[in-house]
C-alpha cells in the first residue's frame, strides 16, 4: 500500500497530484524543486517540508513521483541516492526505460488531462495510465490511482506516447482552433460565447457517433463555392488563409479516401 | 406574426427547422425540393403537401424559407413568382444582397449549429442570426426565432460570413482534430472514449478563461524535445507529421507574438 509520497517537481502536475493525494488521505512527505520559491509554495499548500537538493530527499517514502519536464527525468532519476525506491514519472512521452538500470524500481503514473495553474480539476474524472516493471509495484500503483480517480488503465510506453500525441490533437490543437475562432470573432466585434452551443454539440456528437461520421461543413461537402469565398475573405487575416486551406484539404483527402475505400 | 411557412429545400437544415416550427405550433404549409424523394420524405414527417416545381409554390405563406446549397439560392429566389413574399435564406456565408432586386422581401435566418441527419438537436440552444431589410419583417422574424430558440441575435451579412468561418474552425476543424486523435488511437489499439474527459475539460476551460490563456502542451511550452519526438513518431503515419508540425508552428508563432507584444 502506498501512503507516503515524495513529490519531485513543483509545477502544475505535481500541484494537482499533491492536492488529490492529500484529499485521499495520503501523506505527502516532502516536495523537491530546484527552484526554492516553487518548492516552498507547494510545500506550503501541502503542509510538508521541502528541499532544493536531491541529496536531501527523505528516505522511507512508498513512492517518489517525478513530475518535471521530460528532458530532466533522466538526470533526476540518476541522482536519487536511496535504497531501491519505487520511482514513477508522470510523462506521456517518456519511455519507462529511462528509469531502468538505476538503483530504483521504475514506474509510470501518467494523468491524461490539461492542467492549468488556476483551474481546479475534478481528479476523479482524470484517466490515469500506469506502467511498472514488476507486478507488486503495479498493484500498489493501481490501488493508489484508484484512491484518486475512477478511470485507471494499464498501457505500455509505446501506446502511451501515441496516446499523448492523440491528446495533443484532441486538446492542444482543438484549443488552437477555438483560439482562431475567438480571434476572428473579436476582430469582427462578436463574442466567443455565441459559439458555445456549437462547440458543445460538436464534441458531444463526435463522442456519440465518432468524429468521422460526425463531420459536417463546406470541406466534407467539398463545397468549392464556399471554400473559395472563405479562403478569399481570410486573405485579409494573415496566415489564417493558409491554415484554412491546409485543414480543408486534409478533411477532403481523408473523407474522399474513406469513401472510395 | 409568422404562422404559415413554406420550406424550400429538404435537407438537414430544412428538416430540423420543420420539426422545430411544428413543435412551436407553426404550420408548415408545403415542402419544395427538386428531388421528389426528399420532398416526399420531409413532407411526410411534417404532414403537409410537397412540390418539385417552384411554379407550384403555394401562395399566402408568411415566410418562404430557402434552405438549400448556397450556390442555388440566387437561382431559386429568382424563380419565386409570388406577390412580394417574405423570403429568408438560412446560409452563413451568403450575403442578403443575393435576394435583392427581385419581387421578394429579403431576409436571413441563419442557425449556428452542426446538423446531422440522424442526430436530434435541442433547438432551444441553437443560436439564430437574423437579418432583414425592413424593420417590420425583422420584428416578425425575431418573434418566430424566439418561439423556437432562446438565443436570437441580429447581425449583418459581413459579420455573418465571419461567424461562419469562425464556426468552421470551432466545429469542423475541431472535429477533424478529434478524427485524427481517434484514428491514431485505433491504430494503436486504444479507444476514443479514454480521451473524453480531456476533451470535455479542454472545451470547458476555453469557455471559462478563453482559448489563448487555456493553451497547454508541448507547442505552447516550445518543448523541442517532445515536439521532435512526436514529429519523428508520426513519420510512420502518413501526412500526420506534416499536420502536427504545421499546427505546432502556428501555436508557437501566435503565442510568441502575443508574449513579445
Amino acid at each position: 500500500m502506498i501512503n507516503k509520497i515524495v513529490l519531485i517537481g513543483a509545477g502544475n502536475v505535481s500541484t494537482h497530484f499533491g492536492k488529490a493525494f492529500m484529499n485521499a488521505g495520503k501523506k505527502v512527505m516532502q516536495v523537491f524543486s530546484r527552484t526554492e520559491r516553487s518548492a516552498r509554495e507547494l510545500a506550503g499548500k501541502l503542509n510538508c517540508p521541502y528541499t532544493t537538493s536531491l541529496e536531501n530527499l527523505l528516505p522511507g517514502a512508498d513512492l517518489y513521483m517525478i513530475a518535471v519536464t521530460d528532458s530532466a527525468i533522466d538526470e533526476i532519476s540518476k541522482n536519487i541516492s536511496l535504497d531501491n525506491p519505487l520511482v514513477a514519472h508522470t510523462s506521456g512521452s517518456t519511455d519507462i526505460k529511462v528509469l531502468e538500470n538505476k538503483n530504483i524500481r521504475p514506474a509510470v503514473f501518467y494523468p491524461l488531462q490539461t492542467f492549468s495553474k488556476d483551474t481546479e480539476v475534478n481528479f476523479n474524472e482524470v484517466p490515469l495510465f500506469l506502467e511498472a516493471v514488476n507486478n507488486k509495484d503495479h498493484e500498489k500503483l493501481k490501488n493508489l490511482a484508484g484512491s484518486i480517480s475512477s478511470k485507471v488503465y494499464s498501457i505500455d510506453s509505446k501506446q502511451r506516447v501515441m496516446l499523448h500525441i492523440a491528446a495533443v490533437f484532441a486538446s492542444n490543437f482543438t484549443n488552437h482552433m477555438l483560439y482562431i475562432a475567438d480571434d476572428l470573432l473579436k476582430k469582427n466585434k462578436m463574442s466567443f460565447d455565441i459559439l458555445q452551443p456549437l462547440i458543445t454539440e460538436t464534441v458531444k456528437k463526435a463522442g456519440l457517433i465518432g468524429p468521422f461520421k460526425a463531420q459536417t461543413g463546406p470541406a466534407v461537402r467539398n463545397d468549392k463555392y464556399i471554400l473559395e469565398l472563405h479562403s478569399d475573405i481570410l486573405s485579409a487575416f494573415g496566415d489564417y488563409r493558409k491554415f484554412y486551406n491546409f485543414i480543408t484539404n486534409s478533411i477532403i483527402s481523408k473523407h474522399c479516401k474513406k469513401r472510395e475505400g
